[in-house]
């Protein structure tokens, strides 16, 4: 393949690029900072071998199986696994071949910079993926990741990361996180504290995972007030093995307010199963605030990732189950939704929530306003389909002019992909060293200026947004 | 007026420019592929004179007659007939008067960029439009059009057309194509199925057109499913004319899926206009899923374009009718309102679903997640007002990333000013060879596979997706 | 701190740089025309020396103040009011020494742009405001205040301001503006009609404001007719002090046009304080097409100002009351609010009604479609957090296109903050030759046409748009 542009995403020409390049190499060899993403915890705790390049590369990563899918390829084919455990394609070379022959459908995409970043700068390969060299290159990936300096704690050092959050369920014993801790290695991987499963009453297996949850943790989860002792004890929990977030995936922004009275008698019915589509929406709300009011008690600091229309295929929910690459963004509102939560608790010094979202038009219009007023307000970089160089460019353009550069807390590589990283947290790099270099060019900013922000961006303010 | 920039849309410096060009060298001269538009057959058929420079340039031009009439210039003046056949202006001259006395409206638009365009490269004039010019240019122009080589079919043959599709009633005897056929001239002139008319309850005249629809298939079209038979048989009739497409404008993208004895109840309903408002809307949902099955059974490539609120003024509408500038874009939602239709026949093979927007919102956030996964659904080129340099820049910003170039369809001209169609080909050309460029430039593209993609933009992809 | 860059703001490279360097000459000296603006004319009325650093640039500026808060600085220590009259800092250089030590926050905001220009031009203070220079700063900036060249008129002279609008209470009695025209000083300022305390049933004192309304008028505002004729008798009273325009901040930009008996009937339901929050809104509709139909009558440019959710926290409201930051825009319609208005007067060719929004996807989808075809209509300029470099620049790339630059009305800078106007001028002046030259660098407009919109855009057309 052509060998990375070491100019790329920065600005085409003159001043502008100069200085671009200036800043970059400023920032590009600091640690990496991630503090949300879903790489897999048992990877770092028994340092395994990764199985085959497209277990690595194209089974797991739903950027690029949906985006094969949208071409007509059947998700069997790919290997993705069928909920009912009928027979799926197993052999990685085959699968391998069919990205190999489709690689031209990433023209433009995030996914083709961070593959080609991968494949070149991670394992060294400069044969461009064709239909033609599809063995050649699934055999040069598999004999590299048999190696001892291909192993997950061996990256996470050459990647030079300082911190690493992994994405966790409510529900699990952080046994991975445990045998790292007790392994004496020296990465720092931390939990963060996703609760949506016993949150949401629309989670498949909702009422046995508040019944889990109330045995986990000793507290009584057949009453309100039980129910919120569990997610304390819960989130104590993680905190001993180094969380410093929570994280929240619900369909909307939406927060509520009740009574406490209220709330108990809400959540009774919810876990009842008899709550209408309605009250469990209103449940949901209820535990943003529920979770913000905790989060000022323990120091959390708390992610809102609203806006995903998720499963949106039933047929391909009913074969493949969850998070299969059908899940579409929706219109979302800030403004209206936020508001039960932040009066509330939205003045508490000790708040801090991130908000992410997945409808750029709120960016200019609801996002940066809120968070370039409210003290506990920061907003999360740009997120999923948004995690791209158009995307991160959008992202600054409509919300630096209003919330600065200091009410934004840096980069999220939010992945699964775990050669992507360096690619990802490059991409970021790269494009906020241009839109800082631009402003610079244009008499908005001077270098030196310019220079302490790329370093926040990249490092400090990441650290302290996270509590990390 | 001033000579047409050759380097015009392209990136304004270095690298990119150069690239830019060299792309857009391979391309300029490929054929014409016009899927999707609105020139009259008549005139293929007749092969008559253009009758006047204001019949062909100002009168039918909704992009024209809107702005002069934004700046209080009475649609009457421009020789827009009357819905009750009041007196208008009939004089060309006296229209072009005032066209050109107002020509500066244009400034900044891209009717100037096709009038300049048409003007310069089409007619060879080369005077300036202005008060002081008007009488000279609309003379040169009328002797132009008296010209043989100004005829419809020496056009289209020296526009370079391969094949162009008008849209057409689904009432339509499509005489016109009947007797560009028999004429045995060789351009290719095919006809698009667009039932609105017989799907639409709030179309005006529905009743009668039902009715009509039944006596041109001699199928029952006061039963459901003599109803439903009867499109099957026009649509198969607009086939043998090598109609390769249908086209729905709704006021939204509402699908629904309703059981067939219900669909049955609410076509009597319907038809019977007892139907309330969300029943009629809820037909025309469940049409487009009606439209998606047949389009299944015969391969009919099926265009959405949703979300004009058509006719906003009511006194213009009354005194002009439809059509007459008046259509605003509103906000729309796909992500809900696709999925019954999805649902139903989304993952079947032989589908395929062209999806348009006036809601640029949506590009980013709702379309080209939906394309980029399901494999039935493509995206259509930015559209109506968007139809522009800076709305297909925005259309590839918003869309690249996420659904790639292979997901989207090429250009539509969807146009009715015949004049243009080269020039609106030519922007749509140079927008994607800047944009392909800058990718390139920026160090997300190799110029070899840009070269490919620019081809693929302008004549491959638009003739697979569009079955041509 | 660094010199302003005299290319700011402009294209970074090239023809275009040049072109537009050369665009911005022929027009950075042209007066400046402030259609709407929110100076005290007390201060042109007393002509008093501005009391110091910190009144002047922080505690009054809703930016300045809102973007400290949003980093924990509370409202108190920056000088801001309480409602209850409780404590907060009065000394203006403790206020000041905050300001200087968070001023990186402004880094990438308008405000920053703003407060350099105001700092180096009109006060020639060269040393970079921080902690370190506080005191310094302070006392520069402090000792210039006091000098006779620093007090309002010879600031509106130097700054070479033809014309400026307040924005004024339909209550006031305008005695400021006796007093400046009583004074024979020759500076143009003329009040603007605003009469949200009287049309907005949920503004604070309504029924008072409706009773002081009477009395002010000498009509019966316990009738609907009396209530109109009052508006009728105030806005004929603001036209006597040179008032052109009316403004309108509601919430939406809902309107109707209820038969007369039907809105005396919701007038008697609102003063009675019985109305529904349906029907005040309903009510607040009611009164923009009534405001239209007087402008009809009388000649004043109607602006509405919808889209923002005023006083967002509860606890902030209750503590300093309105206008504290903390009104945050929302989604907004424009095509089925505005139609009721548009029906009943929008083809009344007396009627000019300048569209402001908060909403940036209605520009190209909504404002843009209705500007370029209601002659009633024109758009005001990028307004509130969208008043900077980057929204200006989307303003013009969204609205051109399809409204031309001949449906907007030139710049607007909205302000209080006195020292900031010339800044703010300055940005848009630059802002604009950078989008003209754009589009001739890019072969889309001729030079001498760019060099003619410029003017209109600076000058001609606001004059124009608000009849001044």
């Amino acid at each position: 393949m052509a060998p990375l542009d070491p100019d790329r995403l920065l600005p085409l020409e003159g001043r502008a690029r100069d200085l671009a390049r200036s800043l970059y190499e400023g920032v590009k060899d600091l640690p990496i900072i991630s503090p949300h993403g879903h790489t897999d915890p048992r990877w770092y705790a028994e340092d395994a071998a990764f199985p085959d390049p497209s277990q690595l590369f194209v089974t797991p990563d739903h950027y690029v199986f949906r985006m094969l899918h949208s071409q007509g390829i059947a998700l069997e084919s790919l290997g993705v696994p069928r909920a009912d455990g009928g027979e799926v394609e197993t052999d990685g070379r085959a699968i391998w071949r069919i990205f190999a022959a489709n690689a031209h459908l990433f023209r433009g995409t995030p996914s083709r910079l961070w593959l080609d970043h991968a494949f070149q700068q991670v394992l060294g390969l400069s044969t461009p993926i064709t239909a033609a060299t599809a063995d050649e290159t699934y055999d040069f990936i598999a004999e590299k990741l048999s190696q001892p300096e291909f192993r997950p704690r061996a990256l996470y050092e050459r990647f030079n990361i300082e911190v690493i959050s992994t994405t966790d369920s409510a529900l699990d014993d952080l046994r991975w996180h445990r045998m790292i801790r007790e392994s004496g290695w020296k990465g720092r991987v931390v939990p963060a504290y996703r609760p949506d499963a016993v949150t949401d009453p629309d989670f498949a297996g909702f009422a046995a995972s508040i019944a889990q949850l109330g045995e986990i943790s000793g507290e009584d989860t057949t009453t309100w007030e039980g129910y919120l002792n569990a997610h304390r004890s819960r989130r104590a929990y993680f905190k001993t093995f180094g969380a410093t977030s929570t994280d929240h995936g619900h369909p909307t922004a939406r927060t509520e307010d009740l009574a406490p009275k209220d709330a108990a008698a809400l959540y009774q019915k919810v876990i009842a199963g008899k709550a209408s589509a309605e009250e469990r929406d209103a449940f949901r709300g209820q535990m943003l605030t529920e979770m913000a009011r905790m989060s000022c008690e323990d120091g959390l600091v708390m992610q809102i990732h609203p806006g995903s229309f998720r499963n949106h295929s039933d047929r391909v929910m009913g074969m493949f189950g969850r998070d299969k690459g059908f899940d579409i963004p929706t219109r979302t509102d800030y403004v209206r939704a936020l508001r039960p939560l932040l009066n509330a608790v939205g003045h508490d010094p000790r708040l801090s929530v991130i908000l992410f979202t997945l409808d750029e038009t709120t960016l200019s219009r609801e996002l940066a306003p809120l968070a370039g007023v409210y003290p506990c307000l920061k907003l999360g970089p740009a997120w999923w389909f948004f995690d791209s160089a158009e995307g991160m460019r959008r992202f600054r353009e409509a919300t630096t002019e209003t919330a600065g550069f200091y009410n934004t807390v840096g980069f999220n590589d939010d992945t699964r992909a775990y050669l992507s990283i360096p690619a990802r947290h490059d991409v970021a790099r790269r494009v906020d060293c241009a839109y800082l270099a631009t402003l610079c060019a244009s008499g908005r900013l001077d270098e030196a200026e310019a220079s302490e922000v790329a370093h926040d961006l990249t490092y400090r303010l990441v650290k302290q947004a996270y509590r990390l």
